[in-house]
C-alpha cells in the first residue's frame, strides 16, 4: 500500500497535516483515526508509526468498510499542552468536515491515548465557558463511536510517582507543572462518564505485558477508577511488545478491526 | 424459535442432557456451548437460563455460522463437586463426538464460570495420574477456542471471605471442605497459562456493576492474579443486570456473538 501524506487545508494559520492511509469512499461506514504517542517531544514518533498496523487492517477489510488516517501535532518544547491537544482536535474535525466522517474510531498510543482521555473529559469545563477548541471536541463526541487507549498515559501525578526521571519530558509539555494538566482520572471521572454515556462511546482499554517504558500502573489505576464510577470499558492485556511495537502489533490491528465494524 | 431438549446419548449409567437452541448444520463454523450456574445446588437455574441470549444470538447469525447447546448437569447435595463438573465435561466431550463439533466457544455463568476455570486448570494434573474426566477435559481443550466466564466464582476461599453466609451451598457442593476445591486462581495459574498458550484458548472475563450476589472482587482478584502470570485475557465490566440477569443480558449476547467468528 502506499501512503501520501496530503495537507487537507491549505489554512497556513493552523497546523495542519494528516495521513491518509486508507481513503474514504461512499461505502465507507466506519474511520480510524490514529493519534501517535512520544512523550508530547519526541520527534521519531509521527503519523508514520501506524503505517504497518493500517497496512494489517487494510488487508482485513476485504469489504473496504474502512478508511483511515493519522493525526500530526506540533510538539513541545515549541508548544506546550494544551495546544497539542488543540493540534491535534483542529485537525480531526476538519477532517471530519471535509470527508463527512460519521463513524469515528479514535486510536491514541501513550500519550495519543492522552490525548483522547482529555477530549471524554471536556464536560468537565461549563459549555459556557468553552473555548473554540472545548467547542470543537464537544462536536468530535458526537461522532466518536469507539476510543482505543494503547499503553496509555491518564495520571500524569502517578507518572511521576512511579518515574520520577519522566520530568524530563512533563516540563517539556508542562512548563508552569503537571497542575497544569486538568484530567487526572479521579478529577474528572463523574464527566467522563456522562460523556460516554451522553454520546454513546466505547471506551476500549489496551495494554502490553511487555511494555518496558510504562508498567500496567496507569492502566490498572485507571480502570479502578472506571470500577468507581461503574463506568462500562473493555480491556485487553497480552504480550504486545515494547511500548513502542504496540501501534506496529499485528494482534492490536486485529485488535481494532474485530472491534470496528 | 422453538427449543428442544434432546438426550444426545441413551446411555443411562451417564447423567445426560443437552439442550439444543441452535441446530448444527454443515455450514456452522463456530459452537457456542452454554453451562448454567445456580450455587451448585440451585435447581431454579437450568439450560433453559440461556433460551433468550441464544435466541438474540441465533437472530444476529444471519448466515448462520453458530450453533449453540446448553448443558446440564446434576446438582448437590445429590453429588459433590468434581462430580457436577465431570457430568459437564461428559457431556460436551460426547456432544463434540457426535456432532463433529471443532471450535468451541463456551460460556459459564456464575458455577458454570468455575467449570470452566476448573476444565481450564487441568494441566495441574501430571497426565499420567489423570482420571478419566481428567483426560476428557485435555482432549475437550483442543477443541475450546474461546471461553467466556460471565460473573463467576473463581476462589471459594476469597468467597467465604467476602461472604461468609455463603457457606450454606459450598457445604453441599464440598461437604469435606472448600479445601477439596483444587483450583483457587493462586494456586493452578501457571497451569492455566500453559492450557490457554498451549490450547490457543482466548479468555474473556465479563461482570456486570450490578450484580448483587457478587461483587467485582472475585472477578478484580482473578484478573490480578492474570496480571502476575503475564497471561492475555479480555475483560467487559458494564451494567449488565443483577447477578440472574447477566445470562438474558442483550449486551451479553452481543459481546458473545462479536467475539465468536
Amino acid at each position: 500500500m502506499s501512503t501520501t501524506i496530503k495537507a487537507i487545508s491549505p489554512d497556513p494559520t493552523l497546523f495542519n497535516k494528516t495521513l491518509t492511509f486508507q481513503e474514504t469512499s461512499k461505502s465507507s461506514r466506519e474511520t480510524v483515526i490514529y493519534i501517535h504517542g512520544g512523550a508530547w517531544n519526541d520527534p521519531s514518533n509521527t503519523p508514520n508509526d501506524f503505517n504497518s498496523l493500517a497496512n494489517v487492517i487494510k488487508s482485513m477489510d476485504v469489504e473496504s468498510n474502512i478508511c483511515q488516517f493519522s493525526m500530526e501535532y506540533r510538539l513541545s518544547p515549541e508548544i506546550t499542552n494544551p495546544r497539542n491537544l488543540y493540534d491535534v482536535v483542529a485537525n480531526i474535525t476538519r477532517l471530519v468536515k471535509e470527508k463527512g466522517l460519521t463513524s469515528l474510531n479514535i486510536v491514541g498510543h501513550s500519550v495519543g491515548a492522552t490525548f483522547i482521555w482529555q477530549i471524554l473529559s471536556v464536560l468537565k469545563h461549563p459549555q459556557e465557558n468553552m473555548n473554540e477548541a472545548q467547542l470543537q471536541m464537544l462536536d468530535l463526541l458526537r461522532t466518536v463511536k469507539r476510543v482505543f487507549l494503547l499503553d496509555g498515559i491518564y495520571s500524569l501525578k502517578e507518572l511521576l510517582e512511579e518515574y520520577p526521571q519522566y520530568d524530563c519530558f512533563t516540563k517539556l509539555a508542562f512548563p508552569d507543572g503537571i497542575q497544569m494538566y486538568e484530567e487526572e482520572p479521579s478529577i474528572v471521572m463523574s464527566h467522563v462518564k456522562k460523556a460516554l454515556f451522553r454520546f454513546h462511546v466505547d471506551m476500549h482499554v489496551v495494554h502490553s505485558y511487555r511494555d518496558e517504558l510504562l508498567s500496567l500502573r496507569q492502566t490498572n489505576s485507571l480502570i479502578a477508577c472506571l470500577q468507581n464510577y461503574q463506568i462500562n470499558f473493555r480491556l485487553y492485556l497480552d504480550d504486545l511488545g515494547l511500548h513502542n511495537d504496540v501501534y506496529k502489533n499485528d494482534k492490536v490491528a486485529k485488535y481494532i478491526f474485530d472491534n470496528t465494524h
